[in-house]
């Protein structure tokens, strides 16, 4: 009971927040996002302290060294943080804009206004730079936000929420606009995901096991993303050099992230001459390939080394040196592959036809389907949407990259002239 | 393990049949749509028959009057039915249109496709013109739709959806594209609910339990609204014979609806003189008015009776010939008073002030926010969406009356020139 106290306070405190920003300027906005940014750098110090309790407790309780690393606020990491509110703060503000305002027979006037959502949720994991980026895009359309980060990162989580709280409390705005839940206490979570009278949208942003726990206690919405499993489906009617530096350029600009390259298809007539080629680069920058038995063949007799790859590897992102490479026999194989094993995320077509192209756009179900282009583009910033609150493989509401706008929702409004119903 | 094997097998043959009917043409929707009709007219005796049979049922477990009459397939009914199919036909399809293309400064395109949601769940009640209303509009959108309606209408839905599957499989499309539960099984619920791995949307449409019951199991994203408490506001500047009769027009065209006025809010500056008009007139028609402290007092010295509205009124859809009313000092105690006991459903202020009117469009948290316009004009008919498969009072992916563009999804769409992330 104490728990659920403490959480409907917060989520009541939130809501009052909302109602609050609901309606100031884009100009004050700003304002306080440049302010936060700046207050990041002035007392980073602080935060580095705070930072140091998060690293010594990792390292005792035996976090590795990556996500140690990750947990780290460095100067630099900083300076980023504060340069993402900037970036923020010169975003275009979504809210008020009224799209489609169409005039009615009888001359009824019924468009929609962007409007804020309300109260939004992120639960996250280690990385304490979504604290303020998190916070800043919500403030930016408006909206309040309750976080719940990962518990390694609590202390430098709390250190972040507080500077963001005492700016906003020095520009008469209520500190409620940015909720932390402080205690680490796993049974909050399930308390939180219930609340659906204060909070409108649930996001969470982690590992598998985190979001399926958020999607199956959750009567909030939630718009998520489980993995990016995504593909590259070479046509034989292609450039073969451009192709190689696209397919080499998916899987090797970043390995560990959702838009990488993990399954590579190729068109048989394609696979004789392309293969081979993309094979030898790969393989020579560490890549191990994983193929399927035609595959297998063509790249026996370049002895490239190549595994079999199981059911389980057509399912898997591995966000490492690892491809998965199977030879189709047409457009439709490739699409239905993509359609069945791959992660609705971002899927690319490496084409010269105008009809292999048009069939690919309309049949793969992805929240991304590109022609021509690196998956590595798939990214609200390449997308010109700025900073993103995270991606969406669902298809309500937001599908792709979050920007900005995914943020806010449309009310509709009709301006009359005394109208009745006959 | 046989009632999930029953609905999964349900639910897999709906997503083939998404797939199937993703890529099919407008004009081939069309033609679907418009034989539907013509079969549901020529096949009105079969119809008939199967609906007498849950009128006979329904009489013997002591149904209502009411809930019969809702069920019976009267010649005009089912005349109506195929009409909405003809209108749904006549619809523009909003699949395939691309939104937003531009070209970013690297000279990638980048886009939104308008595409299908996928598989579409409507778990509803009594009234079987639903059946054939929400598959038309399914089919035009081209998603496929699982239907869970009434058990007291069972034989009617499933005639219905009979005639579908004949046409769906005369015209070479397959029949899963509309799924029919046909057992009343209420264990089934649930199951389906946790089908997020092949059904992309729930829409339940119905009582408060219904709906509670489905939020509270769903693994799926839900649509939906509670009810309509919706509220005109009378501002101290405005026309008091206008505003009189957008009141009685919001509150008596049609009592039993969710955009009926149930509570009206007026400035008490406008009190003295209007209460006592609009009193008269809806006491006059049989409206049992419940009113505030202040109500009371003007109602008594005009000998109209009112009795005290309690805070239990504030949040009731009274749905029938009662009003609750309450004088409020300002424009801010209205929109509290709205956003707080409100449905978020639709709130219209009857004013000649443009400052009024800009304050209460930006401050009220509704899904329809009317100026000078009677509620009972929410509809996506009025609107201009043409027939609608539910209103929802969510803030995410649709808000307001759900046409068909609201069962599409975007999906971006990157036309790129081999461009590699640097």
């Amino acid at each position: 009971m104490e728990k659920e106290k403490y959480i409907q306070n917060l989520c009541r405190e939130a809501k009052e927040a909302a109602n609050q920003i609901m309606g100031i300027s884009t100009e004050k906005k700003n304002k306080v996002l440049l302010k936060i940014a700046g207050a990041l750098e002035e007392r980073k110090k602080d935060l580095q302290a705070e930072n140091n309790k998060d690293l010594e407790k990792g390292k005792e309780s035996g976090l590795n060294q990556a996500l140690l690393d990750r947990l780290e606020l460095t100067d630099k990491r900083i300076g980023e943080m504060a340069q993402c509110l900037k970036e923020i703060a010169a975003l275009p503000d979504p809210v008020g804009e009224v799209v489609n305002m169409k005039t009615r027979p009888n001359g009824m006037k019924v468009g929609r206004m962007r409007v804020p959502i309300g109260v939004v949720g992120i639960i996250y994991e280690a990385r304490p730079n979504v604290t303020s980026d998190a916070a800043g895009l919500c403030f930016k359309s408006s909206n309040a936000i309750i976080l719940r980060g990962g518990k390694e990162a609590l202390h430098s989580n709390k250190a972040i929420v507080d500077i963001i709280k005492d700016v906003l409390v020095e520009e008469d705005l209520s500190a409620g606009c940015v909720q932390f839940i402080e205690t680490p206490d796993r049974e909050l979570v399930p308390i939180l995901l219930k609340q659906n009278q204060w909070i409108d949208l649930i996001i969470p942003r982690g590992g598998k096991g985190l979001i399926q726990t958020v999607v199956e206690n959750s009567h909030i919405p939630v718009i998520k993303h489980y993995d990016g499993i995504c593909h590259i489906y070479v046509d034989d009617q292609v450039n073969f050099d451009h192709a190689r530096q696209v397919t080499v350029n998916s899987k090797m600009q970043r390995l560990s992230v959702c838009n990488a390259l993990e399954s590579l298809l190729i068109h048989e007539k394609a696979a004789p001459q392309f293969l081979p080629a993309v094979a030898r680069e790969l393989h020579h920058q560490g890549v191990e390939l994983r193929g399927c038995l035609q595959t297998r063949e063509i790249l026996e007799k370049e002895n490239i080394p190549c595994p079999e790859a199981t059911e389980e590897d057509w399912r898997t992102e591995y966000l490492d040196r690892i491809l998965a490479v199977k030879i189709v026999p047409s457009i439709e194989k490739a699409v239905e592959h993509i359609n069945t094993y791959g992660s609705h995320h971002t899927d690319s077509i490496l084409t010269d036809s105008y009809w292999q192209s048009k069939y690919f756009i309309e049949h793969v179900d992805s929240a991304c389907v590109f022609v021509n282009t690196s998956t590595r583009l798939s990214d609200g910033h390449q997308f010109g949407l700025g900073a993103e609150i995270g991606i969406s493989t669902d298809k309500l509401h937001a599908r792709g990259p979050m920007g900005l706008e995914d943020l806010t929702t449309t009310k509709y409004i009709v301006l009359g002239e005394n109208h009745l119903r006959e």
